[in-house]
């Protein structure tokens, strides 16, 4: 293998480690209409609200779109769309509290007037958790909640306010020898706060874990306006039940996350990244087992993308050849699969020679056609590009509906091909790309189905299939992204009844009126539910079920 | 520093490496009376609930008491009596499942009763959560459940069930190449389903983190006897309220954990140990630091032991140095107090350079004295003895209190010091040692005191004072251990009244009549809440509170 000359990437590949910033406006308009029940126990919003709203905060933290506020509804679209442009609501307040005490003011109203509150961090969801379904929703942005408390340098402990932005705690702990535990391409854009309530996963878990193995502790303004004060910053506290992991992926419906604390673990001054081009997906498998054994404790991030990905970041055809000779330093790279391997360790000679003891062994073995190892951190930074720039190069290319499953690794393949096949046989073309990528470390694929527009017999078609399809392996409908409006109906493709049951009672217990982030999550009636269970539904399901539905749908 | 030839030590350092088993019968008798509650709402047991067991339940998985049981009620001893001989309850039922079905069916009885019901695994817990507190406990033993159920070598994950002994586990993974996340001193009788149940820490969180970590799902029976079945084994899955945190940590009071799916990180071909003498307590501060910084990915655990530690291990004055000049390898050891740091990685040449590199750097400057490195198994074996003969030694030089605290570790010194100045002024000698010992690496100390017997005066002397004291540093008054029976009283000393609160509607919501565990946990009352929070109880607490104690008692 030779050791590449990476630079210059073409200009199309997008330097997306820098986020999403203003891209909620981006994308404006939308087809999909709000798929969440109707909340009938919530209050409507009225001016006299707003009158109270602005009793305690100042004229700038208050946008609202009837009297007395004087904002114009267009300019709340950027709070009230996802990012994506797929779910859009149609909230008429938005408040923007700098404080904890502020948010306890205004919960303590919306819960006395029962009004639906919707917590907003860095709005870069996937699954519409982030926007109201309404327009009677109050909108707690918690964009200026933006203030790092306080680090402990000794035990590494970092507490912040939920509306941080990931990549900016990152930048103040790097300068500290430390860093944050997770990773996602988002970063530039997405809150800790918002993190913390999706449970964002991204590419650093298979080293530092989930944010369940990192958050010490919360701050969070339960629905009646009481503030939980858990930021205690300690490793260990086995007093009384674990309640800060509730909140750990609840998206927003349980309480208002305003302030985070959460191990770090320290810098590693070496991060070396290599990309290997290998064959096909069995290879991968081979490989990705290796790598684990011979990697051990520096392995910090193993990332698959196949074919289509690559064709969608860097052009099809010639454009994504030329690309493929540049990174790889090769006249002729030889079609397939792509694996990125990045080790972080605490001393560069020793990872560069179990680095290179693994490459070796891999090039001399049949599973691994040619690799490339970056050289600097340009480079590095370059290479991470091709893969953190699949998400937005997919939304460049078309309307997206996204996937984000956990089935075992050995099922990557059967999912990808099963999907494509429907796609090709019933999609009559309206399904340009089935795009194929994931954290193959901890088995957690990607899917992004590309399509020339939203359209609802596109999606009767992908749903529930892709859901029963991942049941059937018995994996995840959400790996990461949460349930949001999009997968909130089908929760019992991954859950029990049971398992639904004592969701309900947890809701009931911490947010009695039901009125944070009404319609997420937890649905009012469940796929499969009405009729006692998902058995009726799965029976035959992968066989027939909506195989007229592209027609039903035109 | 020398490489010391470590071997033999003298007998009398216990090999404590394998665990307490059969401990619970050898510490008969006690003066503590349970101190929860009692709890009037649940019903007694008769003679026909036993019979109702045995209706599908072998005679051999069925000691009972009473008629139609025939065994007497001394042969339940070692199940109603905790292992310190502390905690004393009077079951006269104790079941011992081998089906997850059983444990549902022992348990839907038991609800339409609402007999209260205590799980119990290997009863090394510290804090009396694992025995009954009255007479008309049923026991459910899982003793009998300790079948590994699957275990997937490409992903990492053990499927078992909640008997599994930790180190029967711990020996299959070895011949995986795997390891447990967890390892107590304990090992050898506590088993996977209460390690979970109070989320169990030990010596290897520095490098795992806590259950709440690895633990990827939970089979539990509910109190009404439904079976969650949350085994997926899944290392994401973000569809809904992440139910299984709740179960880490609630000690047995909102259901009964019987499988355990768990991600096992691979086993580290490479570990080495070392052990430091250093002057004093400003010096371990020191060079914990450098130690993190140095050894970076590798260090996999950091345990510190005082002088009072090393003396009851291995005897006080000629006897306790004659072990330090065998350990250290020296004709004359300096006083002084002790860090133990383990290493663990995949190439031993790179450890032991990393670890070689820190210890030189050390010895060099001022703060450590001398040190020593495990050259074998065996000898890395003894020297883990040292530290993990504590608990046990001090268990055989008399009755002990045990405190397991999180404290910043820069308050450690001051909490030892403040307890010992007044055991020394108020206990009359009645307290004959304070050993302190712990996991400095997550800030969890370890506090013994130990008298010549179990006095309501001594505990009047240390409770709350030392729960006060651990406040007033910010900590935690469990880190580790749970509250069990004795400290629920006290959770308000570490838990906010809102906190305590949401914990009630918690249980309130999965165990509605209140039959799991009674008395564990969560108080009837909390120390402080009669009187809406802690207020009044912390004023002046540390100068005066107790003073009085030590002679109202006698």
């Amino acid at each position: 293998m030779v050791r590449s000359a990476l630079s210059p990437l073409p200009r199309h590949v997008p330097l997306l480690r820098h986020g999403f910033a203003n891209a909620a406006t981006s994308f404006p308009g939308s087809t999909a209409p709000p798929s969440a029940p109707p909340q009938p126990q919530l209050a409507s919003l009225t001016p006299a609200d707003i009158e109270h709203f602005l009793s305690f905060l100042p004229a700038s933290q208050v946008q609202a779109s009837l009297a007395p506020g004087s904002t114009a509804q267009a300019d709340l679209d950027g709070y009230n769309t996802d990012w994506m442009g797929k779910y859009v609501g149609r909230s008429r307040c938005v408040l923007r509290p700098r404080t904890t005490d502020q948010v306890s003011s205004i919960m303590r109203h919306c819960y006395a007037r029962r009004l639906g509150v919707v917590p907003q961090g860095g709005n870069t969801g996937l699954v519409g958790g982030g926007v109201p379904t309404g327009s009677d929703e109050v909108i707690i942005n918690l964009g200026l909640m933006n203030q790092i408390r306080a680090f402990n340098a000794s035990s590494g402990v970092l507490t912040a306010d939920a509306g941080c932005v990931l990549q900016t705690l990152n930048t103040f702990l790097t300068s500290k020898g430390h860093v944050m535990p997770l990773d996602l391409g988002a970063k530039g854009s997405c809150q800790i706060g918002g993190n913390v309530s999706t449970n964002a996963g991204g590419l650093r878990m298979v080293r530092y874990g989930s944010l369940h193995a990192n958050v010490l502790g919360l701050e969070v303004v339960m629905p009646d306006g009481r503030v939980l004060r858990g930021l205690r910053g300690l490793r260990k506290d086995n007093t009384g039940y674990h309640l800060h992991h509730l909140f750990v992926g609840a998206e927003g419906t349980l309480g208002v996350v305003t302030g985070v604390s959460l191990l770090t673990p320290p810098l590693s001054p070496a991060v070396n990244l290599a990309l290997l081009r290998l064959p096909d997906y069995a290879a991968v498998l081979s490989v990705v087992g290796t790598v684990r054994a011979k990697l051990g404790e520096i392995l910090s991030a193993v990332e698959y993308f196949d074919e289509t990905a690559w064709a969608v970041v860097n052009g099809d055809g010639a454009a994504g050849a030329e690309v493929e000779r540049q990174v790889f330093g090769a006249d002729t790279v030889p079609p397939g699969v792509n694996l990125l391997i990045e080790t972080s360790g605490s001393v560069r000679e020793h990872d560069e020679e179990k680095l290179t003891a693994l490459l070796e062994e891999l090039l001399d073995g049949p599973h691994v056609l040619t690799g490339s190892l970056a050289q600097d951190e340009t480079q590095l930074g370059r290479m991470w590009d091709l893969r953190e720039g699949i998400a937005e190069a997919c939304g460049k290319a078309g309307k997206v509906y996204k996937y984000d499953v956990s089935v075992p690794i050995q099922e990557w393949q059967n999912v990808l091909s099963t999907l494509r096949q429907r796609a090709a046989e019933r999609s009559e073309g309206l399904i340009e790309r089935v795009v194929g990528f994931g954290h193959i470390g901890d088995g957690n694929l990607h899917i992004n189905v590309v399509c020339g527009r939203y359209d609802k017999a596109i999606e009767q078609l992908l749903e529930p299939f892709m859901f029963e399809l991942v049941e059937s392996k018995g994996g995840s409908i959400s790996a990461e992204h949460g349930l949001g409006v999009q997968k909130a109906k089908y929760i019992l493709y991954s859950k029990s009844p049971l398992e639904l049951e004592l969701m309900r009672k947890v809701k009931a217990a911490f947010d009695p009126r039901g009125i944070m982030n009404p319609g997420k999550v937890l649905p009012a009636v469940a796929v499969g539910e009405e009729r006692g269970g998902l058995e009726g539904v799965l029976q035959g399901a992968l066989a027939g079920a909506g195989a007229g539905a592209l027609e039903a749908g035109k």
